[in-house]
């Protein structure tokens, strides 16, 4: 109903306090300068928002941090425990440069990390108002803290998979041939909800063609018997994290002859992927393990995304599961296993679950079926 | 329900070809490179999406745009009428770099413009992939097109302005004491989509003391008789253009005494900026004149924002009504004209309407009645 984000519970000060503590560490003499978003709901508790008016959170190499924010949005930070996290709050008004008091608070500095998703009308104005700084970005330094996740994420994480399975569970009372997708996406959507998210943030029918457009959401088409649908739901808990699952149902038979034997690639693509996690491999070798097992069948062309992406208070973050990625997993990681096959303008079939790398393996998250389910 | 916008009708293609060449035009030798969001739907007739993948139109100096877009998500550009643009469509796979691509199509340049939301994640790549290129925003430059507004796009504020009036003629059915804000504003943002929006994209119901927070939103604080509450409120219609409108309601007599002559200085200040308005003035002028009327009164310290935001495909834009911008108003210019005055933790009242420059004085598209309306 509005821009700002839903109140949540936030983690308490002390996990606030050293989340903040680590990422001037990781910084290593570079300033931070943290946009709202999910870095901000990390670092803070809350996400903040703002359009064309800056708010930023300033960590600089030595001092305070500070929080920047235009005065008549100050109030919406009233639930931020600042005093105790030692962090500064600087209110501007429209007559004045903000840019100026971030560069003020960092000092002279060599880098600033500006994050990933910080609009370039501010990227471009602290360049200007801190012209001996090179820019560089701040994703690759938050990452480092973000990707590994605590106890308390992993739990909501968890939370956030079951409710997406007991959606999935559900599917079955909604999809029918007559129905358009939008009419099925509409009832999915409640269901998220329904079944415990804070929002329902996309909701994928993919059916018959239009399974085979891995970013296809909804559309008018009805649903015809022999259809496959693909079906990739999810949204974040109130604590902030997100689901996210794809599974692939046929409407009665599926009325091409050549999905059963593709369809058996797929699920054996995605399950030789997820036994490949572990700690120490790369992040490049769980998307190898799904592609190879498709190359090997002949459908290699028809794959034609990466396998993964992390999870977590973004529904894309760090690590992604992709050719050339050569990050080394650790435990506390968690990502998508999503391998995919696309036969244009026909079918198309995806299979998706959440895992955490753990001490000694993998843990999934999602535990409803792999196969073909028929409804 | 999802990341994607929704269809809608979009401008015929020989509009559409003449801003692109307006755009390249006013570019003046420097590329231009314009990320998903409402630059890309002034451009293009549709918005497009994307979270870190880059999607991007380019216009370079000399020869043909290009739209480059993950391979995943081209067929989401399937109703863009590309080829009658003459637009080349460039796609990518994960294991590419698409922004070699954006550097190629651009050529070896002096001056780069990039959209003012383009994501610092791309910002900072791009500045990498063009070396020699010095980064400047793209909003100066595409907000000469954008600011003045065409026949179609007046009418369609004007319909979003009509449909914004329809939902504050029928605040009273809802506004009562013992509900709360957020009951209110759900029943204000059915009524927002009821009433002609394609959805309701901001709903403030700030009561009592929250009246006195310009971007409150809404909370579960219960409505009680005596209370002030400010209803700030607008969407798109199904054309992309937003409504916003603001009126100030009292929940019966009001409980403080100094309400009544306040809200007089107020509604002389909004009406002294309305009809300030005329091409050839600057945007400062018409903050200065409705500051003035609040000042004279001894009120300048509670009049916290500016007076006003430029309105079209987005919500905010150009042009500014605020101090220290010297823009002088022309024809087809539109913006909201809403001064506050708030007495913290007691009340506040804010009136906004949004109006057109015309040829020979100022249009509103806003025909609520201005006094404070009892229910």
């Amino acid at each position: 109903m509005s821009r700002r984000s839903l109140q949540h519970p936030a983690p308490d000060s002390a996990v606030l306090r050293a989340r903040l503590e680590r990422a001037r560490e990781a910084a290593g003499g570079t300033g931070l300068v943290i946009a709202p978003g999910s870095d901000l709901r990390y670092l803070l508790g809350q996400a903040g928002g703002s359009l064309e008016r800056l708010t930023t959170l300033v960590i600089p190499a030595d001092g305070p941090p500070a929080l920047v924010v235009p005065k008549l949005e100050a109030p919406g930070y009233a639930e931020v425990p600042l005093a105790e996290l030692g962090v500064e709050m600087i209110t501007w008004v429209d007559s004045e440069n903000p840019y100026a008091a971030v560069a003020d608070r960092l000092g002279d500095l060599e880098r600033v990390a500006v994050s990933d998703f910080t609009p370039a009308l501010h990227v471009l104005a602290l360049r200007d108002a801190l012209p001996r700084a090179r820019q560089v970005l701040a994703g690759p330094i938050i990452r480092e803290l973000r990707m590994r996740k605590d106890k308390a994420e992993i739990d909501a994480l968890r939370l956030a998979g079951a409710a997406i399975d007991r959606v999935h569970a559900r599917v079955g009372e909604w999809l029918r041939p007559g129905r358009t997708e939008a009419e099925v996406g509409a009832d999915i959507a409640a269901a998220i909800v329904e079944e415990g998210h804070a929002t329902a943030d996309f909701v994928i029918v993919g059916s018959g063609p239009n399974a085979a457009s891995p970013h296809h959401d909804v559309s008018d088409r009805v649903i015809e018997s022999g259809d496959l649908v693909v079906v990739d739901i999810g949204g974040p808990v109130p604590a902030g994290y997100f689901s996210d699952s794809t599974r692939t149902y046929a409407v009665g038979e599926p009325r091409d002859a050549d999905v059963a034997a593709t369809y058996a690639v797929l699920q054996e693509a995605q399950r030789a992927a997820v036994e490949a996690v572990r700690q120490g491999v790369t992040a490049e070798s769980i998307d190898a393990a799904a592609r190879e097992v498709i190359v090997a069948a002949g459908f290699g062309d028809l794959f034609i995304h990466r396998t993964g992406h992390g999870i977590g208070l973004d529904v894309h973050e760090d690590p992604y599961i992709v050719g050339g990625n050569e990050l080394i997993l650790q435990p506390g990681m968690t990502f998508s296993v999503e391998p995919g096959i696309y036969q244009p303008g026909r079918w198309g079939a995806r299979i998706e679950d959440i895992v955490a790398v753990t001490e000694d393996g993998v843990e999934s998250f999602n535990q409803r079926p792999h196969e073909l389910t028929i409804v």
